[in-house]
């Protein structure tokens, strides 16, 4: 858990005359390019509150933080590095990825609803890219499309996008350049546009991930990106269960999960104890009387669904995608049915020569959540994770929704504090802080 | 279609001792274990109207049957037996599956808003399991999250869960533990929780059906259960056509259909004849104000959607899930298309070896509606059913919606007699009982 | 672009004996047949003002055209032939298909709430068929399955449909029989019942489209009809990017987009620059108080979405499927990744061999946009299409909606004039038409 320390790298000045396109970015106002900052582990960072300019209530990034900003001739700017990243998937797992400022998923964005923003964008990949604001509505030149709104940023250049937020709500970036890569080796972010007036659509905990998926063999690092849908890695903010933050609500609070999906098939994003309702989609807010009751939101691709509730059903409440194999990890496609057959004379036979082999699944596949077989380097297990009962046996989009009375206001603002002390690989809640 | 007769196997009190885990049921209340009751067939069973507590319309499950309840203690007690089973898939072929109480799905739990229930849950397996109430509002330590708010249920074991029904609606059952293997080998069962007030979203016709796919080789029994997206058997209520039963309705009554999904994708469910609107989801009733006009109701895993019409036009309409494929069964993947090409001359050799060999598709592919290529045993035609114009050409999630003036009062509140006098195969719709 | 002249062919009266089915429609009113019209081509048409009846605001079937009709004993009569056609997926790529009149998608058909209409559907295919009225409230018999509420239409034969149009709406029209294979040949076609009032849901621009997925191996031109879910061609209305018309719309105008999903599986449609509102669906016309703020509208098979806005944001806007495969056209599955490797030593060797050969995808994909590998012939490039700007790189299920201020009015009723001077590929938009 990263509180204060986030890892700065000072954006040199001197290769400023490479890295930013002289048509974009004036010599004059190099200077200015505000300092790219840098995340190098999946830890979730604290949101702090808004330095500049209005007051807003910042959400929690699973796994992840959100951009510095800092306000200048009444825009707010920031600054946006597109490089190859390392990102942890899950302890015991790392990916070569795409992403932003060191990390896939990139930083999150905040901003509040009137202010202009503007956001340098500069290009450390071997290919050119651009950036998509999904959901924005800006002018045409803004957004992103390469070659039918801009040229696409070429590596090394600099490019400024900068609009207005006319509106509050829930958006995300991405590329949209050489665009099914891009988006299959991780580069995309959150964007939350606040409201103006901090007590309309007010909630007390405001969480945010999106949803990509990888095809990583087994063993390897870097995702194979003409993957069309057979995908092993179903991910939230980069992550599968168990390395995926918990969500820690006060017992009481008003709470809202925010999510986006860029990957190649429908979530349905469900979750226990409680019914909710989507109040806001990356349209915008949805009326009251349009709403639905759900325990189950689809979210199709390229779109976004926020949901709410009042936290006042304390317990650990599983949250995942419903698809059973998104709730696992990497699996052999090709593993043959067992039940029903006894194995125990084949397997003595080949243990003889095999010492290590093992029959699974003649009996289901739940002992796969309790012993692991040998598995390849750089590999999560099929099923795995454990809870405060046993073996929780899932992976993947997975993870729990922690409602608890009696959080101190300190602990409460502080997300350091919702993890398990051993790390956040956190699935075992035990009684310290429970 | 078996009206009075459910199979009962009386509860072993002998063997209590060892199928009941001490520290759930105390060994003094074992004499208090109500007999569970099991279905042998897929025949739709006559839906009693309810014995004891609070008056209900009963609901019809295609291809199956209602739990028996006692009342005790205040409290409505269930007895499920997770086991295995066989299961009818369609008339020429049955699998070996994982249900409750003889079946899958297991029977539908009814119950009413405000009652307390009790469900007693006898692993019979040869692995653990648990039970999730899907949509059920209820205390963390009885959500059925294996590891996480409980231990498994392992087998021999009995375990209890006990909750208040605090809100009336489509609700559905399904193990969380082994999750991917329990629930592809056919573990689900609907639970529907009528309102308090009977008058409240009253209808005449009330249908139930749970969605779920197989992966079972031609020739096979049991299901493959690492498949992740090519099933061959798209079911409801493990069943495909032209073996699910008919939804018989009177001309005038207002019917709804409720349904959930379980497989592993989205099933845009069409009806013909008419439009209708979804009026209840699993998070609960949705305001008349945020209701959609719909013919094709899309439904996520993990979703459930009841929608509702009144039953004006009279006819045969057809209900199926839109996605070609899944009005199909088992298919061979490989198939070339052999449109625009003219076989005679390579078929003339062929046969002169193999007499039996047919050239199937030169002209498309209705041919295989009407006659059949020799099939492995246990094995379903692609296209197959006949009705009363012709070959249907259809399989998979596909049945009819029969709306008929003048049924009598007493056929009407009789389900045997909804269905075909040759039995449940009633694709052919003859004259006798139009 | 062909503004006046349709292809017609006219109705073989001399053969009408073996092509009408005698029970269907009395020889004595076979002059009676309507003249049938064809298409030969994928460019759009002008579609006229209504001839008869009441007045109507036209459609703009993109890469289509508006079935004909006539008024006869107060009931507009249309023709359509079933029949084998050659679609041109997009320059340089033909495909032989199964259609209507000339085409796939068939002819659009428009008429007014209220109207009885009349259709002979002869079929000329090689196997029997029917047409399914996706989303008319009809008598059973008028409903197409076949079988089920009708004997198939046999090859050569002639079937009349006749139902009277109850309600406004968005619909459309398919095969119901033989129907996977039908509708994996291209068989479909639009339908729009414009409200009586013309005042009522009026909007100044109102563009239609299907979707449809197609199999066709690289270097081939007929479907391959029993692919399940790897499909290689996305389209909309049997085209794909850059061969897709663009959706050109005078600034300040009312549009309104539908379309209808006949693929088999899940289309997310998103457009950038606005925000919009679903407000009709196969069902009827969405209540306002139950309306959703979109970006992206998931569309089910067997599904049918219309999304309004008013054309204030002016400029070039994408408008795609969100699946980024889906907005790729035909790839190789199994081209593996190269990112992060340099593969100029063993190319160089290659070279010295296979002096075309080339090493795509170290650098990420984003060459493939630029330059293109030798290809098969009758193939379209993964990554293609030129903007104003530089390489689009995108393929499939693409188009752009272009708002421009200052449409003269002659132009702005002539869809002629809303493609490139250079033809319907038209994606560089150019100073002279922007």
């Amino acid at each position: 858990m990263d509180k204060i320390s986030m890892n700065r790298r000072q954006f040199v000045s001197a290769s400023a005359a490479t890295l930013i396109g002289a048509a974009v970015v004036p010599r004059t106002s190099q200077a200015a390019v505000p300092e790219a900052q840098f995340q190098s582990s999946a830890n979730m960072v604290v949101p702090p509150l808004p330095a500049d300019g209005p007051f807003y209530n910042p959400v929690v990034t699973l796994n992840g933080w959100s951009a510095p900003s800092r306000f200048k001739n009444g825009r707010r700017e920031f600054h946006l590095i597109a490089e190859p990243v390392e990102r942890q998937i899950a302890p015991g797992m790392m990916a070569n990825l795409w992403g932003y400022n060191g990390q896939s998923p990139g930083p999150t964005i905040e901003c509040v609803e009137g202010e202009t923003i503007r956001i340098y964008v500069t290009n450390k990949l071997p290919e050119h890219t651009t950036i998509h604001w999904h959901g924005i509505i800006l002018p045409s030149g803004m957004d992103g499309v390469g070659g039918l709104s801009q040229p696409q940023i070429k590596p090394g250049e600099t490019f400024v996008y900068e609009f207005e937020m006319n509106k509050s709500g829930t958006f995300m970036y991405h590329p949209h350049a050489d665009e099914m890569t891009q988006m299959a080796m991780g580069m995309m972010g959150f964007l939350v546009v606040h409201p103006k007036d901090p007590e309309q659509h007010k909630v007390d905990r405001d969480f945010v991930f999106l949803m990509a998926s990888y095809d990583i063999d087994p063993g390897m690092f870097t995702p194979k990106v003409n993957t069309m849908t057979d995908f092993n890695l179903w991910t939230w903010n980069s992550r599968v269960f168990p390395g995926i933050d918990h969500f820690v609500i006060k017992q009481g609070d008003r709470a809202r999960i925010r999510f986006g999906n860029l990957t190649m098939t429908n979530h349905p994003i469900h979750m226990h104890g409680y019914d909710f309702e989507v109040t806001c989609t990356d349209g915008g807010w949805v009326p009251e009387s349009a709403r639905w009751p759900e325990v189950t939101v689809d979210c199709a691709i390229g779109q976004m669904r926020a949901f709410e509730f009042v936290a006042d059903n304390p317990g650990d409440w599983a949250i995942h995608c419903h698809k059973a194999h998104h709730t696992m990890n990497a699996m052999g496609h090709d593993v043959p049915t067992m039940i029903g057959v006894d194995h125990r004379s084949i397997a003595r036979q080949i243990v003889d020569v095999v010492p290590e082999f093992m029959v699974m699944g003649e009996r289901g596949m739940a002992d796969m959540g309790v012993m692991e077989m040998p598995l390849p380097d750089n590999t999560i297990p099929m099923m795995t994770g454990w809870g405060q009962f046993g073996p929780i046996e899932m992976g993947g989009m997975f993870s729990v929704v922690k409602v608890r009375e009696g959080l101190k206001d300190r602990d409460y603002s502080d997300p350091g504090w919702y993890v398990h002390p051993k790390g956040t690989v956190a699935y075992k809640f035990d009684s310290e802080n429970s």
